[in-house]
């Protein structure tokens, strides 16, 4: 692909990311997108089949941008209940806090607009919180390898719990556009993950 | 207001509610409400003005929905921590669980689809669920008086904190239909809730 071609696609998935974040994806007709991008139809069907075809290309963006802010700093820290802590801080204070994407948080908002519409793409955004929760898990098991948790802990359950808790905060965030949401969610988060640290 | 009108009007609502929940609001046109509800639009607009008020309507009556389940049996709790116990139950296997809207919870469900869009109508929902948060706030503080409650904790936040959890379940049982998300939600809450009573 040429760089001005890249260019376009590209173009053409920020201000599509941008319209589904605060249209959602069925309010945004294909000519939003072609005004938006300042294209001719015939130079976005030159890139993209159908407007599903830009909503996974803005998804896999969107995964990316979020990959990078969530797990900034995380992977070098050694005792994994602390790198789920900073998992928290990233995706609260830095993703959600930071305003990443106009409109609140992309993942969430499309699982919202999709589930009961479109079981195929709202299974593509489920299965990217699973895997956050699944990789929670395997921290959660090295935490608990490593002595540092209390007994009896259901590690599954706390790694869905918070994926959920923070996917909470995102749409009341996008709301009330009140900072104390993620803080509050962060302060508490925080004292529950404390909590499952086994007492010296 | 004749018996038949009334008969209309909640046709109206009902319809408009499946709508807005499966499609959401900017996506529902007046013309689908028409069909829905097998009325002409001279019939429609006898009721509504426009779709605004359908959906102020629509609004009060799922809140009226969501309150007579989330509040079923919670009143007549004498231990305040076993309310809000009771609340988080009611709200994650009866409301969530229960599937009351099809589509999800159609008060989250607006404040996604609406945020950024409808400042108005984002406020009137956040101001909702702003109500229920400071309910929880005050039998968290009656709780307090009652010397139930460790020291030091912070009631505004842990408020807060139940809200934005109870709404993070709802996208995720709604795209999943998996009831893991409300179980181990309130498995999660019920936890939380008994580390912050005092030790005995």
């Amino acid at each position: 692909m040429s760089s001005k071609g890249d260019l376009t696609r590209r173009q053409i998935i920020a201000k599509s990311m941008q319209l589904f974040s605060v249209k959602g994806y069925f309010n945004t007709s294909i000519a939003d997108i072609v005004k938006a991008a300042g294209l001719t139809k015939g130079g976005l069907y030159g890139h993209f089949r159908n407007k599903e075809e830009i909503w996974y290309a803005v998804y896999e963006e969107c995964g990316r941008v979020w990959k990078s802010v969530v797990f900034e700093g995380v992977r070098e820290i050694a005792d994994p209940l602390a790198r789920i802590a900073r998992l928290i801080e990233n995706s609260l204070k830095n993703y959600l806090g930071g305003r990443v994407f106009e409109g609140g948080c992309f993942l969430l908002n499309s699982l919202v607009d999709l589930a009961g519409q479109s079981p195929n793409m709202s299974h593509h955004v489920l299965k990217g919180f699973q895997g956050f929760s699944k990789l929670i898990h395997v921290w959660l098991e090295e935490a608990e390898e490593k002595g540092l948790l209390r007994e009896g802990l259901n590690l599954v359950e706390i790694a869905n719990f918070l994926v959920i808790s923070l996917n909470g905060a995102a749409p009341l965030f996008a709301a009330s556009k009140d900072p104390a949401v993620w803080r509050q969610t962060m302060g508490q988060l925080n004292y529950y993950l404390q909590t499952l640290r086994k007492e010296n």
